[in-house]
């Protein structure tokens, strides 16, 4: 069966088009950070050229049920696009491209395989924002954004990349190519189906095309590093901030001391541009279009917040270097292997009142099951993501707790209603913890639209739920 | 069987809770703005006091293939929530209250059966603002709302009801309590659920809490009329303006000079702020949380739109009382019955930029097929949402000749691509029509959709497609 299923593949595509056994490159068998490729064999990378060939790749593997799972960037960090054994590896690599800035409409039509940089960077040579930005931007790829509604850190102005798709192309599981490239800001004619494409990981559908809403590109930006006793007056800065820019926050990332003194004292190249000591650093900006009144506004209220004791300490960064060296301190997020070289990474969400609460009630338990434990606490506070990080000094790959450390957060988290997945998606890494998070009645339903969408299972089975 | 059906309703709910035949209030058989009921006769009007009940009821009538239609305010304008013949109506009236203002995570939950009004002032009361406003504010309900995704004066700014729905309490078409009642701003663990119900007009399931994202109140709006020359420029204004604004421009609303000169001339108590005789008037408003700055901005972005010839004229409301008249132009939309007693509304969307060119066709299109008629063009422009209306004078309820104007304009509308309903749904004014704006392949998927969801087809059958 599979032998004849790849003549089809081949006759279809072109034999170049169609790796097989020890021709697949490592790319296709590894997440984008990971330094080794999996120990799976799928049966076959196929790279198709266009939705039409997307298309006649589903078709065969329908008839033949056949396992597919889609690939972008692979960036998404939860195990969703690796190929499992006998898999057929989609690459959408070769769909790439901007194909229209319609101006007038302020949208931006884009093939499934392009790196989300060229997008935004098309977007911003018209004078428009794509509003998704991620540290991935170079190497994921926008259909991935979208098929794990993918966040980032302009999420607490613009939303989720769901809320930046107006319209997609989606081939089915059975080749049925869904042109649902809408323009429109409005359109309520029928169900919108594009929401079911979106973080479903391509488990209902594989995304060829999209169809972005493009915002104005802001021509300035204010930027502040502030220092905070207490988690309430975090979300009390938050609410003032908001208010007083009105919509125009455009981060605010909090990073709790753990955070702050591991990156300022730990990790090389990096600069403390407020004392250490207290208990939470909040990095938030404004992204506007008048940088004299802007910079008037933003010390306002910055000046109400020492007034009202909401912070105690804050630097405004004055340049271009320096607003890169304040996010140079969160972003140092992606450097924790310089100090740990094991480490079991959260993307959580909670209700953004609780997550205070939430990391006093994770700390002592944390130290009494994994003595000598490290950790750190950040995140988009402002979207209600908590990132935590943690690390076991000299444990080894083959003895590091990394499950238990799983069971003891994400039980937590049960305990207090909150999300396995803020915004990376369930994949295969956080599936067992999925009904810490959904109730018996949403699991079933999305085993309906599983059933519904794909009777044959064929589409990244495994994956999600 | 329906005998039964009641007699088991009746236990279930109390029998003051069930109306049938001749004592079934006329309120529930007509919607909100009609002076007659219809004439059909439903087999009931139920009205559960909470979720329990609703679930209760949808169990009762799905063992009985009974057909049910959800009611809300009835201010849809699309017949969906009018009920058939021998259906249930189950009304969400008794369902109403807000549960919760959570300030921290700024997210309120509230009833479905809350009149929007009553959600605003809640939110508004605490600081902050629920995003969604329409001229039915007093009347509609906020399950209505989202089972509608109903849109409004509000929506180039924070999007339409979808985009501020967090969680959903929602009934199904079995009786399962389906209870995604999110308040996290991210949240991917597993498929995002609550957009099945979204916009789908009450036939996948029955919609009984709601928790919707709150905003930042502004505390200040600036307001201006432009006169503008041509379609290309009001674009070019939009462009500008958000761009100046930075985010904040929270109305764009496009009158043609047909509106213009029908309301300031024919309708009683309007005066007009910009002479009569310009092709397009813009009506368009900023919020903000600075009264001063904000003042300066806008009219430096007025006075550059006028050097860039943008606009040709422009006033800017001075008092609360000018903004009131202003936008009291605008609103007259609701009172086109003074001038025409039979009208023809139209809700309908299109790319922006093809917005202009549409109106250009059609009109020797309506004036070709109906010698004499009258027609207004209006919307909101900003986003993609253009309302057209159309008279014959002289036309008589029995040949007043709806069918045909309909199928003119949405003739039209199919060349162009744009979408039968922007705001208002389908319902069953525009079931016939939907085919013009989707594909066989979309059709179909939503028909997989509501067999998988309801398989008996009781959740207001008919309605939609």
């Amino acid at each position: 069966m599979s032998a004849q299923l790849l003549d089809e593949l081949r006759t279809c595509l072109g034999a170049a088009a169609v790796q097989t056994a020890e021709a697949v490159e490592a790319r296709y068998l590894k997440e984008y950070f990971s330094p080794q490729p999996a120990a799976t064999r799928p049966l076959a990378v196929v790279r198709p050229r266009d939705t039409a060939e997307v298309a006649a790749v589903l078709r065969l593997c329908h008839q033949y049920r056949q396992p597919v799972v889609a690939q972008g960037g692979m960036t998404g960090l939860a195990g969703g696009a690796l190929p499992g054994d006998g898999e057929v590896v989609l690459s959408l690599e070769r769909l790439r491209g901007v194909e229209e800035l319609d101006a007038q409409a302020g949208t931006l039509t884009v093939l499934a395989g392009t790196p989300l940089q060229e997008a935004q960077e098309a977007a911003a040579a018209e004078g428009f924002l794509l509003a998704i930005d991620l540290g991935a931007r170079g190497s994921c790829q926008v259909a991935g954004n979208v098929a794990t509604n993918a966040g980032g850190n302009r999420v607490i102005r613009y939303g989720m990349t769901r809320q930046q798709v107006l319209g997609l192309e989606v081939v089915l599981a059975d080749g049925t190519v869904l042109d649902s490239l809408n323009k429109m800001q409005k359109n309520n004619a029928g169900y919108d189906l594009k929401h079911l494409f979106i973080g479903s990981e391509g488990t209902l559908g594989v995304i060829t095309r999209v169809v972005f809403k493009l915002e104005p590109l802001p021509s300035c930006v204010q930027t502040a590093l502030c220092a905070v006793d207490s988690y309430d007056k975090v979300v009390a800065l938050l609410r003032h901030a908001q208010r007083r820019l009105a919509g125009r926050l455009s981060a605010f990332e909090v990073m709790w001391n753990d955070f702050y003194t591991l990156v300022t004292t730990r990790i090389p190249g990096q600069r403390a541009p407020l004392p250490g000591g207290s208990p939470f650093y909040v990095l938030l900006d404004l992204q506007g279009a008048d940088a004299v009144a802007d910079a008037t506004l933003f010390e306002n209220m910055l000046e109400q917040a020492l007034e009202q004791e909401l912070i105690c300490d804050a630097a405004i960064a004055s340049s271009e270097k320096e607003t890169r060296s304040f996010w140079h301190i969160r972003d140092a997020s992606a450097e924790f292997t310089v100090v740990w070289p094991i480490v079991e990474s959260f993307d959580i969400s909670l209700p953004i009142g609780e997550i205070g609460r939430f990391v006093e009630a994770l700390q002592p338990r944390l130290d009494a099951a994994f003595p000598g434990c490290e950790y750190v606490h950040f995140g988009h506070i402002g979207d209600s993501n908590l990132h935590v990080c943690v690390s076991v000094p000299g444990a080894t790959p083959e003895n590091f707790p990394g499950h238990a450390i799983q069971s003891c957060l994400y039980g937590l988290l049960r305990e207090f209603k909150g999300s396995i997945s803020a915004e990376h998606g369930v994949g295969t890494h956080k599936k067992a913890y999925l009904p810490y998070s959904r109730s018996p009645a949403e699991l079933a339903l999305m085993r309906t639209l599983k059933v519904a969408l794909d009777p044959q299972g064929i589409l990244a089975p495994g994956r999600v739920f």
